[in-house]
């Protein structure tokens, strides 16, 4: 066990920049072995990983290796730590299971620096192409359909039932299993790629807004009163009194601006305690949120954060190009498409696309009802936009009055409307923001009319009462932007460690 | 009020942009009326601010401004929000009250965007220097000392009331008064201030690390088991069953150096339910954390951590002028000194400094006992490292193990010493880190070692059976950092919305 005893320094090597302008050189490198194969009693072969690369590794006896090296190599565990000293040689021919698939290691020396129990789960297994999985899956299906045939046969019978066991060619290791054991699930390149993906998204976020000299804010998350709307919200004791955790940094974000800071971005946690099991829900997420004034009107903002997304769409594009291919090698996606600036309609305009669409296809459940749209609707309006415009990022504005918060401005032109805006991707909200009252008067009356108990917000209304600049924002949800960006259909395959209402694991 | 009722784009110009270049020119601006002044009923002086700027208007009679306009400016409630259109024009002598100082503003039209109801506390009285306050205060007490004296005359007694009295100048706003109207508190071009070195620190403490491949992560804060450390711990309820807030991301920024992350780090709350009424004490801050595999030295570590300080130090310095020399303005501070590489010594050295300093100035409380300083002794250790090196950042190194948590690796060639180490500012820690124990063997030892129930932490344990490269870390508090770069003594003048055990404002 390394406990650092030695102060030393050496020159390593990353397995990522090997490739053959090393060839002939000799390197150190630290890396997992991934998997090790011997070959008779004079030759081992281990495929070497570090982070999303991997490399061959030869230990053959001859020279400095002896034939005890040979089986000391063989038998290290998958996934153990070693240092490892060699020469790059070109390989014969590719090798295709490897990302360096032109030159390989000739080792000389190793160590183990940090040595693997038994693995649970194979990384092998965790690392499975989604498609092959899928196709399994269909197979097995399609066979078991058929043994339910009551009229079947024994022979026939036992036939289906050999080619449903011939048919389940890979494991698959389901969702809960993967976070069960998350601290192995993630070392997988795709799911490590994916993280380095949501990084980038933050990077992104903030480079644009930045570049626009808005602040960076830290609202609390422990708050007094739990009234900016009316969802659950998580209690906690605090000293001799109780408190909750925020729902957003709404309120302080629009407080921020009322002390002048203009315009002003936070990344933080978020807390929503509803009861809601569903692919894109979660108790804990990570909020992009922004908030700015603007001078004259609201589109001011709504344009800004039209152009903050498609910079992090094509920052991810251009700058993250590894990682993409990483992901798409075990979880294939279709690429994310978009245009700058983004189609842009009013609610109503996208409720007649579905109204026309539930005309063609004879189905009423795309009728838009209470002035929302359902879960299934957005799909559909996701579908539609793309089949019309050939995107997959779309703004809708103007959303009714009724079912936004009772701090959204009203549409001074349309009575019933608002200054109020979602951002899709493939069909699905990921931003949800508005113009904000920002007079005193109006909001305490609009909190009212919402049954809002106004002493509760008493210090939110009367940041208000000395001059506030108009303003507008949004929030947007970043395990949302992964997920739908990747075409990852589960919001906890993009959440480290995702908390959802069953589970509180690790 | 403006609801964006039409669309239109205006050109717009900023205070802080103008000087003698902009003379003759016509501007349109947004700002607050700061002051105003009627001189006659011609004539009338405002001052408007934005942001940290603030420049003169001159609205006279003549031309399109006719007298009741004069009397309208007049009339504006402080703190509103007006747009004003006019010519910039040299002034005769440098308008001393103002940031620009040798330009003024002839009006030409003015509208009321924003009106400010009467204010509770005047924007002037919150900016007052601090140095002056402080001198008013130390009168004032000199005078009540001497009153206490009972053998006064009633002569004497009326004379040094009337001399109270007269001494107090200024409204010394105090800091509770200040929280309870913090929207108006964080106007003062100070305070703004504030929170932009706040987010510049944030976002230095950014660059840095993700030049050298860091990956920014999101941990959860929401956790199941408490037992992390001996602190307390805020409790809530989880759908059926309870939780907590996490103290710190410490597990899990190691369980992502498990999955081969390899450097990572996380700007987010950290919640404390500790009962610490103290300057330095909240009960939720902010955490900038980070974690680094090393290749042979936690020494590796220990000098990124002392690096990236220094970096943030003279970024804050190089690009942030403005904002310091406002601070500097309200609250006048020693500039922060600092040397790169920063004086570095083990624990021993550092208690012998204290050593020497109790026997010359013959006060026992210098002398560390059981192995670790207290408060008072940190910040004379700090005084001591300014007068012997110069310089107010250090680095103390190899703590006892025993004042450590049991995650701490311990040094190899030192029994009882640990690879862990404190950074300081102006004699008080902002950050801890150690190399961590990454054999899940020795970890669980020195849990139980702990009395920590280890199934309660298996998870965390287990991450470290299926090899984990060596690895060290530390955690900065954001608000100690800008606290102590600025010499401010108080936590909650660094926090914009503070969270202590007394109060839960706003």
């Amino acid at each position: 066990m390394n406990n650092s005893k030695v102060l030393i320094k050496r020159e390593w090597t990353s397995i990522g920049s090997l490739d053959e302008s090393k060839v002939g050189q000799k390197v150190l490198i630290r890396a997992r072995i991934a998997t090790s194969r011997l070959q008779g009693a004079n030759l081992c072969f281990l495929q070497l990983r570090e982070k999303l690369f991997t490399v061959q590794a030869v230990i053959a006896k001859g020279g400095v290796c002896s034939k005890s090296m040979v089986k000391f190599a063989g038998d290290i565990t998958r996934e153990s730590i070693v240092d490892i000293e060699g020469t790059i040689s070109k390989t014969q021919v590719p090798i295709e299971s490897a990302t360096q698939k032109n030159v390989e290691l000739h080792v000389t020396s190793l160590f183990v620096v940090s040595e693997a129990q038994q693995l649970p789960i194979l990384l092998e297994d965790l690392s499975r192409n989604q498609a092959l999985l899928d196709q399994q899956d269909s197979e097995i299906n399609e066979i078991s359909r058929l043994l339910e045939n009551t009229s079947l046969t024994n022979e026939e019978k036992e036939e289906l039932t050999a080619k449903k066991s011939a048919a389940s060619r890979y494991v698959n290791v389901g969702l809960s299993q993967r976070l069960q054991n998350r601290y192995l699930d993630l070392r997988v390149p795709a799911n490590l790629s994916i993280f380095r993906i949501q990084s980038a998204v933050c990077a992104l976020f903030r480079e644009f807004l930045s570049a626009k000299d808005f602040t960076e804010i830290h609202s609390p998350k422990i708050i007094s009163t739990a009234s900016e709307s009316g969802a659950s919200v998580f209690k906690l004791g605090y000293f001799n009194t109780h408190a909750y955790l925020a729902q957003s940094p709404q309120f302080y974000k629009q407080m921020a601006i009322a002390s002048d800071f203009d315009r002003v971005f936070e990344i933080a946690p978020v807390f929503r305690a509803e009861n809601s099991n569903t692919h894109r829900h979660l108790t804990e997420f990570v909020g992009l949120d922004m908030e700015m004034a603007f001078k004259d009107h609201y589109h001011e903002v709504l344009d800004t954060l039209d152009e903050m997304m498609c910079f992090i769409f094509k920052g991810l594009e251009s700058r993250f190009n590894k990682e993409l291919e990483t992901i798409n090698g075990q979880y294939p996606f279709e690429p994310f498409k978009f245009t700058y600036p983004s189609p842009r309609f009013t609610f109503d305009e996208a409720a007649k696309f579905l109204a026309e669409e539930a005309e063609l296809l004879k189905d009423e459940t795309y009728i838009v009802q209470n002035n929302d749209f359902s879960t299934r609707q957005e799909k559909k309006l996701g579908q539609i936009i793309k089949k019309k415009f050939g995107v997959d990022f779309f703004i809708v504005d103007k959303f009714h009055t009724e079912v936004r918060p009772f701090y959204t401005m009203p549409d001074p032109n349309n009575p019933g409307l608002a200054n109020a805006y979602d951002l899709f991707m493939r069909g699905e909200e990921i931003c949800s923001g508005a113009q904000r009252i920002h007079d005193a008067k109006l909001l305490e009356e609009n909190a009212k009319h919402h049954g809002i108990n106004v002493a509760d917000i008493q210090s939110y209304i009367d940041s208000f009462k000395f001059g506030c600049s108009q303003h507008a924002g949004g929030g947007v949800g970043l395990e949302r932007v992964v997920m739908l960006y990747l075409g990852i259909f589960n919001i906890r395959k993009t959440s480290l460690f995702p908390r959802d209402p069953q589970t509180l694991l690790l």
